[in-house]
């Protein structure tokens, strides 16, 4: 029914949001912002058809986050930057979440058939 | 870039993501189940394109896994079914989680244009 | 080796954390607040030693909140208030947690011997 | 109110309830334990009071427990050993999770007062 493009661009979804809810809340300091993005992107990963994690989380944003005597906060999504590379069936799904107007957006870079476009490419049809 | 059905499903997956990983490890027994189905369900129709979840937690397959004497599991994704309905841009993307080989599987049932489909259709280019 | 008293108050601890780590992030508008508060609480309830557990979410903390579009945020402990009830071995322990200096702040509220305060301590007196 | 021992060991309860309740549900394989161990230690000794967190993630176990063709599972605590130690004013809490009868149990090892035992016990207010 769904094309492969569609499949991919699914999977992309369940994995960002798998790794958003996963994660969030997650007690972050600058100190542990290295074992932490290493643990997002390998976790993640280990997910069907993801084929690329990246995860930045930004220890400037985390410092400014701690507004309390405790030292550290927790992650939220605009604390960090996250790109990931979906693989299904020949097609490439490249996601990203960055901020937007002060949200963390979620969005689709980039669908693209591995095989090249063709004229009746269903991921670009009137290409 | 991507098309508005593309869209659609990196949204339903986004969604299915959430909910699985939000909610999975919440402690729970056939004396729970009715209150933890709803706060799912409405938790992610709070997100954007969602129109209608559905989560139904299986009671007796929950009794079954309570291995223990405390009388409580951990929900995971084999104790429960998941529909839902995403609305994107004039496209409806039907999502359902079941059991499948053992596995909770997440996948597209349906995408559909609610334009109806058009000979020119990028969700179907060769119809 | 620990008290009963002590081990009250871990097990009043551990509801604490996991209250708070499995609802942390959920999606959230003044639409599902009531959904959200009770299933918190009937799942926390199903923890051992656990007999009462009371979660209110703000509405208007909720609302305050929504800072974008979409018409929702996500959990946090400044949003709502909780309160627990823990019973081990004839120990009662009450928690809640509440704002403080803009931080949630989980604290032992009394922590009784159902017995009744003896002229010696009731935590472990003759130890 | 509450006694420093029993202030330190509800610190020490929420340390557990967090760390099994933020982590549980991650995707892990044999090829992402290390570093998903590194990364719930420092999140949770981020938390006030909490000197140190060693969580050990059986790569035979994680092994044992992924049944389906995917190549991972979801971590529970049956899949990992964990031992903290909390320090609140003097008292130093240790505590573990352990395989019991095929349950995690979460137990407190021990409640010391590091200024060593006194004739009466340190828990004991008219000491």
């Amino acid at each position: 029914m769904a094309t492969d493009a569609q499949q991919a661009c699914f999977e992309a979804g369940i994995k960002f949001g798998s790794l958003y809810h996963q994660f969030a809340g997650t007690p972050v300091s600058p100190s542990s912002t290295r074992s932490l993005e290493a643990a997002m992107a390998e976790s993640i990963e280990n997910q069907p058809h993801c084929e690329a994690v990246d995860v930045t989380i930004h220890d400037d944003r985390v410092a400014d986050a701690i507004d309390h005597e405790n030292g550290y906060t927790e992650l939220t999504g605009s604390l960090m930057d996250v790109e990931m590379r979906i693989e299904y069936e020949g097609i490439t799904a490249r996601t990203r979440m960055a901020m937007a107007d002060g949200y963390p957006l979620m969005e689709l870079v980039e669908v693209v058939d591995d095989a090249g476009p063709s004229p009746a490419d269903e991921t670009d049809p009137n290409a």
